[in-house]
């Protein structure tokens, strides 16, 4: 069985693998900030080498933002295109790393034998979990099982400004039978997991205007209009007692999960107190009857991510201010119409505005739906027994508590289902100081994307 | 009649007090930026040089921040001690400037004719007027009609941490019989008014913990306590639908104004409709029940002075975060005890808290009851008549909605009543930007001294 050999290969050079990977991580292509442009440009020169050295006809594609990587080699069978991508967040605040963010370490910790460093587990050490088993694969065979594309972003990290006018531009390269994208983590640490449902988001933003100028509270305290109360007093109407989202047809299109997926998920390893725990929680919160998991998954929300107004400096400050802001975003679920849900909101305030206020919004912000994968095409029961072989364990279809935009567009523009397979572990502080990817995600994540694409290729 | 040959005398040398004037603005006295350490010192040297001018002995006193100014008159009758201060606040921002702060001009305006720069109208203005009241005095007399001690110092703007200290070491010698206190504001313009009930005020401010790092809202969203959402929900809580403060407790020691004096006060010019008009509002807001007057200086208040919390950027950040913050001042009333409305207040908060929060204060924040004047001492009847004559217009007791702190330490430490009598006006923009004082302010300001000053001497 030639998969054998494969995977004997991948063990015998995982050192080489590592190696690899660290001299990535050591590329601090953080697409947000200007000054790291040409580390983005040396990232993508790295990729295209990379991939050029396993066979691959790989070039780096220039666009206004940061470059994209596009590398195809011929085959049999299914055409995949492989996703991921190599920027990464910015490394604030620096002094809580124990390591330098860009100067990767294999340590070995209490939670397991780790790579550290910004980047190792998004997206650098999982992209490179599906190159590592394609070069074993060709290692042994000589080739690759099948047709591959590989597509590899650099502004994943904000926002993906080039993402969309690429994808048109390039539709036909980029055509394919299926996505295969490794950008996800696993249910819980040895789950291996399948993302079949994600949230979609809706971003709105709002200033709450009062007085035409900032008051002093001795003069204006009492007949005044605070904007700061007023702010409190809509965003507290936003949820009721059983922290359920109170605007009128928000929920329009929330199905409720149904009972077989609801069991799969109570019995797919997920240790609720732990992941709650790990921040500080001692129960879940948000809607009352619903379980950390379909909250998480299942059902949308409505958070608030940023909230401000008056004096924010040291002491007191005396001041009635003339605005108030607030920055929120829903998690949307469903059917939910990101459209919908932002009229419902901007009316729910709009009807809560005392007199002598008033509401402008930021309409820069976008919004897009719930993603859910069609999981009754073949390869998707394909991947979940190559998982459930590499990992001894039932592959699960889980959700998703965020969004991977890309599957949108790649659906939209190029008609491409997604099948999202990741090895992350929640627990890999990814955005945050400290950063790492388990030694054994990226191993056994080699593994499994070579025992994918074998079953994928002989299907 | 002597005072008719010193209300000449003012009226003739007008050009060289507001030459006077705007020398002193010109000295960028700005207490609480340790830039401005030198020119707080200067403004020390002017006044003292220009009481000296006057036949005072006067003479700048050090203390660990900036100076205080002292200066002696001898004379028979009452004591006066009259007390203003030389330091402004800071000009940020200086873009809406449309004039230098620091450079001083004479403009006719649709509010009057105008001194407009930093400091104009608070204090040194206002403090002007009497030490030009005193000058005119002595032109035409040869020497001040009683004694008086001179008392200015350079932090009213930053907090007066030396006033206290400086007050008790010096307690024998700043001893006198009545304080003479400039720094309030007319009623309404051309209504003189003494100010006899001050408001007072207890600061506060909390930070509400709830996870213990920042979150993403794609895992946490839903299940995550979000301290955004608590904070808003505790702060709406503050407030009844009447506007009344819920706070258990808060309003113990509030009484109701006297009927009289509520008449007095709807007959003192107060223009609700204007004052209300020239911020952008059409109506009163706060306490149902209560008018823009007697809520401004007769109601406690409980304001949100600042409120911030999560991501504040361009864009949007999908973020749960660790804490938000909230800054609040309450305004006092009667007999209400700073130290019981805040145990009242932080209990309010503490019993509103979910699980997996916790509340923690600022203790470095003060209070201070209100103050009442001892209206029943003479004085205040013949300073009444004075200003009544100059005004042409019955003086009125007023109100204040801000405080004064130095008239509870003049009380307290020295054992001296308060007069409180300003010509500011609402509209002089003191600690914005464009501040102002009207020359009539100014010049009938120095009139009104001048009479006050001979009623009381002859009383």
């Amino acid at each position: 069985m030639p998969i054998d050999a494969v995977l004997t290969r991948i063990d015998d050079q995982l050192p080489d693998a590592l190696d690899r990977l660290m001299a990535l991580l050591r590329i601090p292509s953080i697409s947000t900030d200007p000054a790291y442009k040409a580390d983005c440009q040396s990232a993508a020169d790295w990729l295209v080498a990379d991939l050029q050295s396993i066979g691959i006809d790989a070039e780096k594609r220039e666009t206004p933002g940061h470059p994209m990587v596009v590398g195809h080699v011929e085959g049999d069978g299914p055409h995949l295109l492989f996703y991921g991508h190599y920027d990464v967040q910015p490394v604030d605040p620096l002094d809580l790393w124990k390591t330098e963010p860009f100067a990767p370490e294999i340590q070995d910790t209490d939670q397991g034998r780790v790579i550290r460093g910004r980047g190792a587990s998004d997206d650098k050490g999982q992209l490179m979990t599906f190159v590592e088993a394609c070069r074993a694969y060709r290692d042994v065979n000589g080739s690759l099982p099948c047709r591959i594309t590989f597509f590899f972003e650099g502004e994943e990290e904000s926002g993906s400004p080039s993402l969309v006018p690429f994808l048109k531009d390039n539709a036909k390269e980029l055509s394919a039978d299926i996505a295969l994208v490794c950008d996800t983590s696993m249910v819980s640490p040895g789950v291996p997991s399948i993302a079949s449902q994600l949230r979609g988001m809706l971003k709105d933003e709002f200033t709450l205007h009062g007085p035409k100028i900032d008051l002093h509270s001795g003069h204006y305290g009492g007949p005044g209009l605070n904007p700061l109360k007023e702010i409190a007093r809509i965003i507290a109407s936003f949820h009721d007692e059983n922290g359920r989202v109170a605007v009128e047809g928000f929920y329009d299109g929330v199905e409720e999960v149904p009972d077989e997926l609801l069991r799969q998920w109570e019995n797919c390893g997920f240790d609720e107190e732990t992941y709650l725990k790990s921040v500080g929680y001692t129960q879940p919160h948000g809607e009352r009857g619903y379980s950390t998991l379909v909250q998480q998954w299942a059902r949308p929300t409505l958070e608030i991510n940023g909230l401000w107004g008056g004096y924010q400096g040291a002491g007191s400050k005396t001041v009635i201010p003339a605005e108030a802001h607030c920055k929120l975003t829903c998690r949307l679920v469903g059917d939910m119409d990101p459209d919908h849900v932002r009229k419902a909101l901007r009316q729910h305030v709009e009807d809560r505005l005392p007199p002598d206020a008033s509401v402008t919004w930021d309409n820069n912000l976008d919004g897009s739906p719930a993603s859910v994968m069609n999981i009754d095409r073949p390869e998707f029961e394909q991947a979940r027994q190559a998982l459930s072989e590499e990992w001894n364990r039932e592959a699960v279809f889980s959700g998703m508590g965020g969004s991977i935009p890309v599957t949108r567009f790649f659906k939209d523009i190029l008609g491409l289902d997604s099948m999202l397979i990741g090895f992350a572990q929640d627990d890999d502080a990814i955005h945050s100081p400290n950063e790492k990817y388990n030694v054994e995600s990226f191993h056994k994540g080699i593994r499994s994307w070579a025992r994918v694409l074998d079953k994928l290729a002989k299907a």
